[in-house]
Parts: structure tokens; sequence; C-alpha cells
């Protein structure tokens, strides 16, 4: 198999699936008092400060959760009940329009279910934000304001977002800044300090740790309403018993992650470079999507004009070549992404799309099998498209 | 270690813990549309319904979380706000007085926070509630009753209570009823179809599963909305990356766990009624707590006058022998426990108290290590205490 999916999920490291494992043969409750105890404990904060340190955080804004829905679920609705509630009229969320859905429906909820008002930023025709639209959203709106939320890099497209910039902005006015970071740590350079940010989501299985452990870095003068009551554990910011094991594996992934992290830029966009020249030969009408530039390494996206993406997956998918619409998290879903009609893009271009995101494990041989299937299958899948829209 | 702290987590089972390996081992994210993609759905599916199979539910009604806590918090603030929202000016919770705190502390929130009205389900000298006192309790407020919550048995006193029977009492009124049953599975036969429940929290690191996986089975007629919005995985009530690995060490570990349980109950109600009656030899004032009859197999806590909990617990640690002063979530939380004082025990009983939880590796080597250090540590606890409360 071809595995062109990273973005949707990368293979667990051996060391981090190794610690896992050694951890779990471990019995002991981090908040228990005794030494089984304290030792799951001293594991959990041990985690913590390698986390803190790979990201640039302290370890007390380190806040573990069970992944980045709930990291994105906290900080979205957490700052916003806990905003609202200290007053000062304040009712609105500014949030990009090309956020993962588990930001995107946890704002629509607090639409829906709190009466809260939203702000939409827009993005360019590569997915860009932009620093002075949020100025302008903020010199209006600004003292009604819980908090802005803009991914560091997006999911879909690849866009890596000016995150410093706009963090400065909202600290500007006073408000919290949350940036969905799931796609960008080990991917690209990301200091939670430098940013400026507020808040900031990680998932393990993006980056080689993990399913269902991530964090929300949370700076020590925010504080965000629990999603989860109970024994008070994070800070009391997040409760549940520690995933010990868990933890400690997503620790070695983040580690391994950003230490990689230059080397692993620079092999895998040269892969994916050679995977974006091969496919606009092999399918020269190809539209490539996103910021050519600011882009994260392993990600390629293009619109197959006349082709439907996901009929183009599943030939694929029969060659042995496993990638993507957009979002693993929407997938079935026969709805053209968010992402591609926010920049702009007609709802043919955006239902064309396919997304190929290399990883840690991608080689040149990926990059081969994916161009030997490629022109048959966008062949095929034009035949159906065209068959399927003659009029009857 | 002599560990008697099973209560609060026990060993992963290898069989759990050799399915975690392998699925971790296979790239794919549940949600997507590619083989690799399709085959780690499979997994999840195949574990949804081992799951349902051995709690007596269907597949559809197996949610999987993040665990018990977040099971429990989706349960009490996802049906209270379903059915808020349903009209019929519903704001009321009734909550037993002896809930793990991830359910009290929810309901406390929606209290404080949702404007919420509640009553407290008082529970006799035993720690058991009463199916008439409910009754009593919906027939003056049942109208005005977004859900009852009452715990399937006790995490601290080992009490069993008289599920079916309350949710009896509940269904007569129309009302859905939610148990935290992470202390009950594996212990004493659970069956959610035959205990006409509409909802129960399972955790899997408390019979031999993983760590930050559990499910909630919500019936199919009970909504509930969801706590974290995002991908829709989960019937739309849960959203989130599907942890394949977790999930299927999940299924490994319920599956185990319910097949052996007759056994395993037999076995270690003997080892811990050996236990009781020793430790009631070594220390013959000693007060035993919870339901002597209806009570978890494994469970024995007693309170012992002239004692601090904490300080025995520790002496005891010192020792190699691993215990808790009640739950694990609220350990270092120098508080009575709210369920011996719901059990109409004063301050001092109830911070006397120490819990001996046994489990599927106890051995009675264990209790001989018990019985060993037991009697020093309670004259040395005693005589500490003594001197604390000299007048000087």
């Amino acid at each position: 198999m071809a595995y062109l999916d990273h973005a949707a999920t990368t293979p667990m490291l051996d060391a981090a699936l190794e610690a896992y494992v050694a951890t779990a043969r471990e019995v002991g409750n981090a908040s228990s008092l005794h030494a089984a105890g304290r030792r799951a404990r001293r594991r959990v904060e041990e985690s913590r400060e390698r986390v803190a340190a790979a990201l640039g955080a302290r370890p007390s804004e380190v806040i573990f959760t069970g992944g980045g829905t709930e990291s994105d679920n906290l900080a979205v609705k957490g700052i916003f009940w806990s905003r609202r509630a200290a007053g000062a009229g304040r009712d609105r969320v500014v949030c990009s329009a090309v956020e993962h859905h588990a930001v995107l429906d946890a704002v629509d909820w607090l639409v829906r279910h709190e009466g809260a008002e939203v702000s939409w930023l827009p993005v360019d025709a590569e997915g860009r934000l932009s620093p002075q639209r949020l100025g302008a959203e903020l010199d209006q709106h600004g003292d009604r304001v819980t908090l802005v939320t803009a991914m560091w890099a997006n999911n879909e497209v690849g866009t890596v977002q000016p995150v410093a910039d706009l963090a400065a902005v909202a600290a500007g006015h006073g408000v919290p800044f949350h940036t969905d970071a799931v796609q960008a740590v080990g991917q690209v350079p990301v200091d939670f300090a430098a940013s400026g940010v507020a808040a900031l989501t990680v998932t393990g299985h993006k980056l080689g740790g993990p399913t269902g452990v991530g964090v929300l870095l949370l700076a020590r003068d925010v504080t965000a309403t629990p999603l989860l009551h109970g024994g008070g554990q994070e800070r009391d910011v997040r409760s549940g018993t520690l995933d010990a094991a868990g933890i400690v594996a997503f620790a070695v992934a983040v580690e391994t992650a950003v230490k990689a992290q230059q080397e692993y830029a620079a092999r895998v966009a040269a892969l994916r470079d050679d995977l974006v020249a091969r496919v606009r030969r092999a399918v020269p009408e190809v539209v490539f999507n996103g910021d050519p530039v600011d882009r994260l390494p392993g990600n390629a996206h293009f619109s197959f004009t006349g082709c439907e993406g996901d009929a183009l997956l599943l030939l694929l998918d029969a060659q042995g070549i496993a990638c993507s619409t957009g979002s693993a998290c929407s997938a079935g879903v026969a709805q053209p992404s968010h992402v591609l009609l926010a920049m702009g893009a007609d709802d043919d271009r955006a239902r064309s799309s396919l997304r190929f995101s290399l990883g840690h494990t991608s080689t040149a041989a990926d990059v081969d099998a994916l161009i030997t299937a490629l022109p048959a299958a966008v062949d095929r899948a034009r035949r159906a498209a065209a068959l399927r829209s003659t009029p009857r």
C-alpha cells in the first residue's frame, strides 16, 4: 500500500508504542497516594515537562486531554464560558472560515445553544487569513469578543497561517487567541511562548503518538470552564483518570517529532515537490490548491477538474493508494469542502479535490505508485462523471 | 508490593495490551474511506459488537468515549440539555448523595452554571438507596425532572444498589435513568437491557482494559446533547478520532471480565471475606462499612477509630501495602468522604476510613501482608492522632 494520508493519521512510532507498553505494565492511578500511584504520577509529570520543553511552554500550561477534538472544544467553549461569566457583555467568537469541524461545530453549537454571536474571518484564494482583517474585526467588536480561534496550518490544503501576527493583533485588543496546531507540530516550528497564543491544541496520532491523547496548552493567565467535571485533575480544567501510558507515549512522540522537524521537513517537502511536479505532468489541467510557499511540508492538494473526488479516491484505493478528499473527520459526508469554498472555489472544483499527505514513513516508492496509477484513474473518473452529468 | 487498590485502577490484561499493540501497528483513521481506514473501522465495529454482546446492549447503543468521567459528564449534562431543550419546563436532576465526583461535580456545575435544580437522594446507614424514596421524589417533581442518576455500585464502600428497581421507578415516571457502572462491570452481573436503565457508564482501566477508553451505553430512544462537537463520530453524540487500538483493547477486557465474572466474584469474595475476618481479629474495634451482603466482591472498607486514614495509608505504604482512603480521584484532598457522611458517619469516623480493594491479580499473600503490617500501623497512627489532638 502507498499510504498518502498521513494528515488523517500517521503510524505510531516504535519508541512511542514501546513506551506505552512499558508504562501500561505498571499498575497505579496517578491520583493515588501510595508508591504505585506516585510512580504513575511521576511518569505523567516527567512527560508534562518533556512536552512543555518541546513546545516552548511551561509544564503548568500543559493540560492533557483525550485528543484534538476535546482540546478544541475545551478551548472554544471553555474560554467562551469563562470570559462570558466574567461579565462585560462578552458573547462573541471570532473564528476563521477554514477551521476543522472540531472548532467549527463547537462554535456553531455556541451560536445555536448559548446565543453566541460569531464573526467568520475570511481567507484569500490560497487559504490565508489576514491580520489586518482581524484587526478591523476587533476594532469594531473587540470589547464583546470572548476569543479568537484560527488554526496554525490547514488540514486540507496545507496553508500555514501567520499565527504570531494574528495572535499579536488579538493580544493588542486583550482577547485570548486559540490555535488548533494539530497539523503543525512536527511539521513546522511551533513555539507556544514565542507565538504569543493563549491556547494551542495538539494531538498524538498526527505525529507518531497514540490516538486518544492530546494536550491543550493553556497560558497561565487564561481560564477555561471545564467540559469534564470530576476528580479535579489537570488544574481543575480537565477531570478524568490520567492515562499514564498514553501520556508517556505521547510525550515520546512529541519530543521525537519536534527534534526531527527540520530534517523531516526538508526530506518530506522534497518528496512532496516531486509528487506535485509529476502529478502536474501526468494530469496537466490539475489545479494545485493552497499556499505554494507557506505550506505544510507533507501536503499536496489538487482539484482534478471533471472528476468526483470520492470516485477518484476509490479508484486509487483499488490500486493500493490511500488518500483523502479532505478531512478524514468529515469523510463520507457528501458535501463540498468548506475550506475550498471559503477560498473561492466553486462547487465543482471543491468536489473534484484530493489531498495527498506524506509523513515519516513516506518514500519515493509511494510517489511512484501514485504516478503510475493516477492517469488511468483520472481518466476513468472523468468518464464516470461525464456519464452521470449527461442529460437523459 | 501488596496491591489492594484495584478499585482505583487494576492491571491491564496481557490479552488487552497485546490487542492494543497489534491494532496500533496498523495505520488508518476509522473515518477514512480507503482500505486502511475501512480496516480500522472494522476493528472498531467488531469491538462495538463484542462490548454490546457482553453488556446486553445493541451495538448502536455503544458510544465510545475517553473514559468514565467523560461518559458520566456526557450522560448528565447531555441528557439534561437535551431534555431541557425539549421544553415542558424540565430543569431538575435527581442524583444520589453517594455518587462519584464525575457525576456529583457535573450535577453541581449544572446547578451553578445552568440554573438546574437538584434533588439529592439519601442513603441508609449501609449506603443503600431506596426505590420508594425515589418514587416519592418523582411523584412530587417528576414532570420537571430531566434525569435520575445513581451508580450501580459505590466506589468507596462497595454497596451495590437496587438498580433495576430504581430504573423501573424512573421509567414509570417517564424519566431517563443513568447509572455509573464503572465499579460494577466484571464484578457483578450487568445487563443493560435487563436493567431497564437509559444510560450506563463503563470505563476500561477498572476491568483490565486501557485507561482513557470508556463507553456510554445510551438507549436508542434517549438523546444527549454532545459535549464534544466535530467530525460527527458515534451517532453524532461524541466526536473525535476513534482510538481503534484502545477500543479493541477495551473490548477484549470487557469480554474477558464479563465472561469470568462469576468465577472471579467467588474467588475474590472468598479472599475478601478472609481479609475482613482477619482485620477484625487484628483490630477488634474496627467498624466495617457498607452493605454486608449486596456488596462488590473485592471491596472491604473499614473505619479505624482513632486513626487518620491518610496517616494509616502512608504507614501501610511504607510496608509495601497499597490501599486508599476512598476515591483515588479525590485523594490528596483533605475532606471527609461525602459517601460516609451521607451514610450518617461523623467526621471522625469518615476521616479514619480505609478501602482495601482486591482484583484479578490478588492472592492470599496480599492479605497475609496486610494482616502482618496492620496492627503496628494502626497503633502508630493512633498514637500520632492522639498526640495531635492533645491540648497544649
